[in-house]
């Protein structure tokens, strides 16, 4: 399947190197994209910069009002905010396909390691804060250094959710970057190891100097 | 780095599909192996099967007597008996490099699910009952339809362990097999969401009717 192009894509956190980085690749496939930030002035900024770098143009507004405007809303805030942001968009994200992008992640002297979230991983929080909404998680384990660039990438996208009709379409949101497939991946009670792995990707990263991610064999 | 062909190999659970696969790779690596199960009976049967496959003697033993013939010791058991075996072999396995390939898994009409462990993960379950060894987490995603049979594997194993020597030593045992790379996945404390993920590959693998793995792009 192909990402109707119809659709408007909306990026929250659009303004982070995760967010700048898929608002970039989704716009230069030629789709209609709008980045939130909570700073409406920071998110027209740099919607400003992707619109010179892509060659089409980029909207930015606040959260909410991307929230509004996007048919498909990406979350890529950080963990830390996660909850609370997801709390007061209830009603601007009802009856839209919301993807996770978050990853709860902690950090120390010995590199990452995955939090425990009560709700078991930040897509099943949203999934229960954001009871009118299709909740997707998807787009974990890219990175966000090789988003921001124009080569194509070499890694695959899980995608878990519960709604295959959701899922197909964010999968088809995956494979509109470069080198990219979307791939289903489980339900969203299988989130948060994918969420986590995150966590040994940036280990492999330090040992190896790379920007890794991940490939399903077999499919 | 090659595995260094005077270690002995064990594998505890070694008739099992898992184990089973596993033992019949190594042995056709030219690795000295000797696979083990709660039934010496039952692992010299399953031996002398894979020494005719393989063309190569394999040995069987009892678990106890396999974990003390062996310099790198699998565990590739089932969740339900882990902790109580590794108990029971505490001094068995002390000195030696502990490889914990075990995924705490439950199952229902929904599919695979990742079990929540006290320890974190079954690697460091182990890492907390086997204080004499040295425990390394590994091969939890490789599926054993594709080890038990001779075409080269399309899979990295993610190789998790705070101890540099042993995670090297892992991730040249997992190179010895044909198609597979052991890649540095980071400390035990995140093997979680590495035995966890293969509840993921399992849903994949209903959805793509394959064998799905995973590749590490970028190393």
């Amino acid at each position: 399947m192909r990402f109707p192009s119809e659709l408007r894509v909306a990026v929250l956190g659009g303004t982070g190197p995760q967010g700048r980085g898929l608002a970039r690749r989704f716009a230069a496939a030629g789709l209609d994209v709008v980045i939130g930030s909570r700073s409406a002035d920071k998110a027209a900024t740099v919607a400003a910069e992707l619109t010179d770098v892509v060659g089409r143009p980029v909207a930015g507004d606040d959260n909410a009002g991307a929230a509004r405007a996007g048919d498909v809303v990406l979350v890529v805030v950080p963990w830390e905010g996660h909850a609370e942001l997801l709390h007061e968009l209830v009603a601007d994200l009802a009856g839209k396909v919301v993807v996770d992008c978050v990853n709860p992640l902690g950090f120390d002297k010995q590199g990452a390691f995955a939090l425990d979230v009560p709700e078991g991983s930040a897509t099943q929080q949203a999934a229960a804060i954001l009871t009118d909404s299709t909740v997707v998680g998807a787009f974990h384990n890219v990175s966000a250094v090789l988003l921001d660039a124009t080569a194509p990438l070499d890694t695959d996208v899980l995608v878990l959710g519960d709604e295959r009709e959701a899922t197909d379409l964010v999968q088809a949101l995956a494979g509109s970057i470069p080198g990219v497939r979307g791939i289903y991946g489980g339900r969203r009670r299988n989130a948060r190891q994918v969420e986590a792995l995150t966590a040994n990707l940036i280990s492999a990263n330090r040992r190896y100097k790379a920007h890794t991610g991940i490939r399903i064999s077999d499919v």
